[in-house]
């Protein structure tokens, strides 16, 4: 990986078991600026080109309230990203490195995430800066950024729970 | 949602389409020490208790060199959640919201997503803070926190691409 899905020396790929356990549906589809993965940026950029994400319905709804977070959390399918390396050589340099301690697209659920700034939502589409995936990405979900959300509902016993149980 | 999975007054259910635009596969089990919905917390806290993070084979191996990062993001199936609803009430209070601007476990792919504090690794066994989800989570993906990380791949074009193409 990852120029496109040829194995390099010093990766080790293994007997990917069947992927059944849950099931997803796409629920809209990322319009990018690139083509290739040979552009693609490695990591986005908040000043970044904009880039474009469709809603497919019934979840269009589920898009209410949210344009009042600047930054959102994308969660979108790495769809032509292999699956089975468990050790790859990012710089094909002949060393390697486990895919955990890697933000590379191939891994055993090649779902990608990343934090960027929301610049507009109009129907169905939102315009946001700071992506870094292949433009007809399918979407897999849209979220606030971690730190700018504050749950609405009560706490719970385990809000409060420090150390060690 | 989301006590258990009863719907409220003022939450909006869809028909939800088969989701089988692609599989997962659960590479490993979270063992936290909440059993129930109703003490999970709602947002992890970096003093939280230890959780562990079980990893399955054949993944072990691509635990290789993430324990160099202090915090790790955390990809989990959130089992439990239905996955139907486009307008919830956090509250119970009549008002709703749209589910992509809540982070909820209840979404159309029930994908739970944590920045969590790396305390060790021993064999196929992960050991951070900051976790708030239920035990025996099904695992979907490790990576560093992506604040922390660097590619070590060239950069490409769009690495370097700014404001509008």
């Amino acid at each position: 990986m990852v120029r496109e899905n040829e194995i390099r020396k010093a990766e080790v790929a293994v007997e990917m078991p069947p992927p059944t356990d849950a099931g997803l549906v796409f629920i809209g589809r990322i319009r990018t600026p690139w083509t290739s993965r040979m552009e693609t940026p490695r990591q986005g950029r908040s000043d970044g080109p904009l880039c474009r994400i469709e809603v497919f319905e019934p979840w269009v709804r589920a898009l209410d309230s949210l344009a009042q977070f600047e930054r959102i959390e994308i969660l979108y399918w790495l769809h032509l990203s292999r699956r089975d390396l468990v050790m790859q050589s990012p710089a094909n340099d002949g060393t390697s490195r486990g895919t955990f301690s890697l933000r590379s697209p191939a891994r055993p659920n090649p779902i990608g995430t990343a934090i960027a700034h929301l610049v507009g939502i109009d129907g169905a589409t939102v315009t946001v800066r700071g992506l870094d995936c292949l433009d007809d990405t399918p979407l897999l979900d849209l979220k606030p950024d971690r730190s700018l959300f504050r749950p609405i509902a009560p706490a719970q016993a385990g809000d409060f729970q420090v150390g060690d149980p």
